[in-house]
């Protein structure tokens, strides 16, 4: 099933639905006690969520499939994660919050070492600190001047990563990357891969050759690589699609991005439960959607720290009360992928999640944690269709067919 | 989700993965004892498995369809079954092991029985014996020469069935069977369906009709009759789209002959449990990936022989020590397909898996069965994902987006 199946059937409500993300929840068990995080944490009110309600698990992209952090919050909000790939230039600008508009190129950039002979000794500049890449993005940023049609922002993202954005006419972004991918060779030229992407090939080829001069005496970041062309897509927005008013409550500008990239409105850079549960409160009245957004479980999880992913997840069940005496019509508390401590990565597993709503089919559930949500009501389902779930529970879709 | 998605996100590693296949492992209920073959196999070892791993069940190709070996042992290596849905001419052709090449036309043959007025009397001559048969075959390949450009081969399959390949240009598979169906008509000509195809059906008459003269003292198999024709088709190999190189052990020529199209490498063609040990121990530095086929699970489930099939069980339980000895990264126990003894035939129920790696999402399966592994933690899946959740579990797959 295609979820854009659900657009059509759109009806107005004035229901609210709330997603809860704990990003990377899925764990995997611990080699002593043989649980994995969620299920070693304790957690009274999500185990009340879930002997009430329906739980399940969630596949973010599909079997196997380890997503990154992009794809899997466009499959939570409905958007099929394959289909709408995207560039890795573009998520980078949604990272630091740059103003994408129609047609801009966007473009990762590593600051990297080049000897006297042109060859690239060190791709990432020696790791240069984030005050560094600031001071190098503003000189290129004063000093490059393309043609009158082209403006080009230079924006430091941390260490030696920085993204360019090319604005101008008919750019296109089928060019070879010159990121070498290792050391001892010269970078490779952004060769136009079609021929309409000639032009844009002519303009990366002047500007490099800008920067580089520009460049020439840094002691590390002597030069740059281009990698992750990306064309500015424009995404459905969650209003269009699903008559949503979307709030986004995210203390990270890479959520926050690709929260924006979907319509939603960024309802503060917050972090702490207390700030999320008081701007959840001022903002309640006015949108009809609300995206949470945890990190931690997801850092923790990423530094092999178990038991420390334990204390978010327990963090965050203390929430859950004040989320709920907000009677939300619809709450879904989830992640957008696994991270188990034990793999200090991202994963395939599939996600547990709990859903609640007053029409939820029953189950057997008890506890709030991957091996009990196997039996859960939802079963075993692709995460891109969690929305078309939620949006039913929330009455906010009429019959297909008469 | 497409299967090959993955094909994109393969990274080098040097772990293995063993496929341990019991044809027709899955089966139903006996009248007696209420119990499946495999819930009425003492299977110790592969309940371990299931108790410290994870379980689920696959469906080969879809709900209610019941598949052929072919289009099921794609599906195990990850291809899409209906999408790459062999030719009857070209799995016939395998089934023989003959070396195919790119353009050969794959044609099966029934040899059959015509009176005086041309008309069939009988579709598969009586069903002559395989010595007949290949005695037959000889005089068509040693007498038929068509022109310079067109070579044939006329190879014996079994009793009334043989198989014909016809290696040229320009050949095409576009035409109308010539077996009528039913007795007491003549045989239908190989008439052209496209006009592309006009060449090859003049080549066919030609052929058949060297043939008839040929064969018209034989008592029984005076005639031919020409089904399933089939172009070559190049399947991608697994080392080009998983970068696996993969060994297939399996004493069955049609396996055999799969397992070359998709590029391995055939080990032997062994059927005791010893010496398929023996093939994995000598070969296993050699290779990444290792298909192991046991044939006689299918065989006595064909045979509606119950407690034969569960004996089979019974002693490919006994190997799995053999091979976790081996400490294989990721071990899959499974089936193509059911062949349930109680209808002596294939069907479409889908089959019990038993995944054994250290990155298993946990479940609380303690036996291998086909009503424990329900509750398995793979779940039910199509079984063209398996591939991809082994290459996970093997580490061989990168992320998906950032």
């Amino acid at each position: 099933m295609n979820p854009e199946l659900i657009d059509s059937l759109i009806v107005k409500n004035d229901t609210k639905i709330v997603f809860l993300i704990m990003d990377g929840l899925g764990g995997l068990p611990n080699a002593e006690t043989g649980l994995t995080e969620l299920e070693a944490a304790r957690t009274p009110n999500l185990d009340c969520l879930a002997k009430r309600f329906t739980c399940g698990l969630l596949d973010p992209i599909g079997y196997g499939i380890t997503p990154g952090s992009g794809p899997a919050h466009l499959a939570l909000f409905g958007y099929d994660p394959v289909k709408n790939n995207i560039g890795r230039g573009m998520l980078e600008a949604a990272g630091i919050d740059f103003p994408m508009i129609e047609n801009d190129l966007m473009i990762r950039v590593n600051f990297a070492t080049m000897d006297k002979e042109g060859l690239i000794v060190d791709r990432r500049a020696g790791r240069i600190d984030t005050e560094t890449n600031q001071r190098i993005c503003k000189k290129l940023q004063d000093h490059i001047q393309l043609s009158a049609d082209v403006k080009i922002f230079v924006k430091p993202v941390k260490e030696h990563r920085a993204l360019l954005v090319v604005r101008g006419k008919n750019l296109r972004d089928e060019l070879q990357e010159t990121d070498p991918q290792k050391t001892g060779i010269s970078a490779c030229p952004p060769k136009a891969l079609i021929p309409e992407a000639k032009a844009t090939e002519e303009i990366l080829a002047d500007l490099l050759e800008r920067a580089g001069r520009l460049l020439a005496d840094e002691e590390k970041a002597n030069t740059l690589l281009l990698r992750g062309y990306a064309k500015y897509r424009r995404f459905p927005r969650m209003e269009e699609r699903f008559g949503l008013k979307a709030l986004a409550i995210a203390g990270y500008p890479m959520y926050r991005g690709v929260a924006r990239l979907l319509g939603m409105t960024i309802g503060g850079s917050v972090t702490t439960p207390e700030d999320i549960i008081s701007v959840l409160r001022q903002q309640y009245a006015a949108f009809d959607f609300f995206f949470i957004h945890i990190k931690q479980t997801d850092s923790r999880g990423e530094d092999g720290l178990f038991s420390e992913k334990v204390k978010v997840i327990e963090q965050v069940d203390a929430v859950i009360p004040h989320i709920l005496e907000l009677k939300p019509d619809v709450l879904a508390v989830t992640g957008d992928h696994s991270t188990p401590a034990a793999m200090a990565a991202h994963s395939w597993h599939p996600v547990p999640i709990v859903l609640a709503a007053n029409t939820c089919i029953p189950d057997r559930v008890a506890r709030f944690g991957e091996r009990d949500c196997l039996h859960g009501g939802l079963g075993r389902m692709p995460m891109m269709h969690l929305m078309g779930v939620a949006l039913a529970h929330a009455r906010r879709l009429g019959k297909f067919g008469a």
